[in-house]
């Protein structure tokens, strides 16, 4: 490691006090050609690591399953420590924010936005049969599964749920689910401990292919049109989080299975 | 590994399918309590890695140091494979965007916008000497660096500001340095290889004290005031990248090191 460095280092100052920048690709040499993955375990993790992260920092071009290499990467960062690490960052970050809101005005109108499908529940026991990410998405498949409505709650995002609450904020749950899925939505939530919502809202027939950004953009007009002040937005999608009437404080949770553009 | 997936499915699968949920806590329940840090490398890493993730996805609360614990990690990844590993991926993404843009227009207003420091030029050399976001930021320090104007080319910005150029973009420098540091910021730009840009934007006197997302959100204003349509946005911040007019398409690179709200 320390030679590296020391070559990282010297080639870092040689160029930056040299001056002689004819060449630009000899200014910042990096000693690794990262692309290729064909490697031992430590090249996969690092190349996996680099895909999620520009994943969740949505830097990826719209992708339809996760990497083949990174399949094992991905199983093991869902059911391992990684990412319930990574919920319960997000859930205590988002209440620190939304405990320093000011509700003075006190006219109830301070609103805090959840997404359902791998924000407030989770469908790791489908994707568990379903490869983490690496088989195209079945809306039929998936369909029955809602169906069943027995989706676990993600229980850092139930604590979060809870805590905004208790805190005072009204809550809408905006989920690309259909309509027609209400009942069942409603129910799995229930069982699942959430509770006191003020509002569920689900794809209405007529926006079932509006891209989620859009549908979502669309709901969160209307909310602030009704005088709501969006303080906080929690969702595993930047659709969840983009767009227009963008939140004060947008939270992205952890999500590197599916993208949802 | 095993018996602990098997402990976590069951886990899943016995509360989901129970529905006896009167303890909303036992819905999904997590083998970890992964908020403490004071245990071995594997632990460290992992609660390191969950701290970078929050940062670059924007879930943090401000912050002006990296977590202490965290010293050894950040050094490691920005002068180990992990950065440069992140950095490359984002130039061949924003790449791969830029290229789908129809120029049909032909009208020269398809614009792309740079931050300049970590965006275009590193000041790792800068951040080696200063505990690598360890010690807070000191301003007159890392104004003499500034005027030392030896910051190295990122090279995988250069690659794709050059591709950007020759497709095309009209290329506007959009970065938080002041006014008085014009020159030696435009020598420093020329000799880290950089050129042909439309316009540089640095801070005037009078902007000193905005944030930089409501400065950089007014310059893009303008932008899109002139007519021009911002296509690409890179920058280390999300300050660089989010408030009004922003761009079509907004790319992240990874800065670990220090924070600008």
């Amino acid at each position: 490691m320390m030679i590296y460095v020391m070559f990282l280092v010297v080639s870092l100052f040689s160029s930056a006090f040299s001056h002689e920048l004819s060449d630009p690709s000899s200014i910042l040499q990096y000693p690794s050609e990262p692309k290729k993955v064909d490697r031992g375990g430590d090249e996969v993790n690092l190349h996996c690591t680099s895909w999620r992260f520009a994943a969740e920092t949505n830097n990826l071009a719209p992708w339809s399953t996760i990497p083949a290499e990174c399949a094992d990467y991905v199983k093991d960062y869902v059911l391992g420590k990684g990412y319930v690490t990574d919920l319960e960052r997000v859930s205590e970050e988002a209440f620190v924010f939304a405990t320093t809101v000011d509700f003075s005005a006190g006219d109830g109108k301070d609103a805090w936005v959840f997404d359902i499908d791998e924000t407030l529940l989770s469908n790791l026991p489908y994707y568990i049969d379903h490869g983490f990410g690496l088989e195209l998405f079945d809306h039929s498949e998936f369909d029955k599964w809602v169906e069943r409505g027995v989706a676990p709650a993600i229980a850092p995002s139930l604590k979060l749920y809870q805590r905004v609450i208790d805190l005072g904020y009204r809550v809408f749950l905006l989920t690309g689910r259909k309509e027609s899925h209400r009942l069942v939505t409603v129910q799995n939530l229930i069982n699942a401990g959430f509770q006191n919502w003020d509002k569920l809202i689900l794809r209405s027939p007529d926006e079932q292919h509006k891209m989620a950004t859009l549908y979502k953009s669309e709901k969160r007009d209307e909310m602030v049109k009704e005088g709501y002040r969006i303080r906080g937005n929690s969702g595993d999608q930047w659709s969840d989080l983009l767009g227009s009437s963008i939140s004060q404080r947008s939270f992205k949770l952890a999500n590197p299975m599916y993208y949802i553009p």
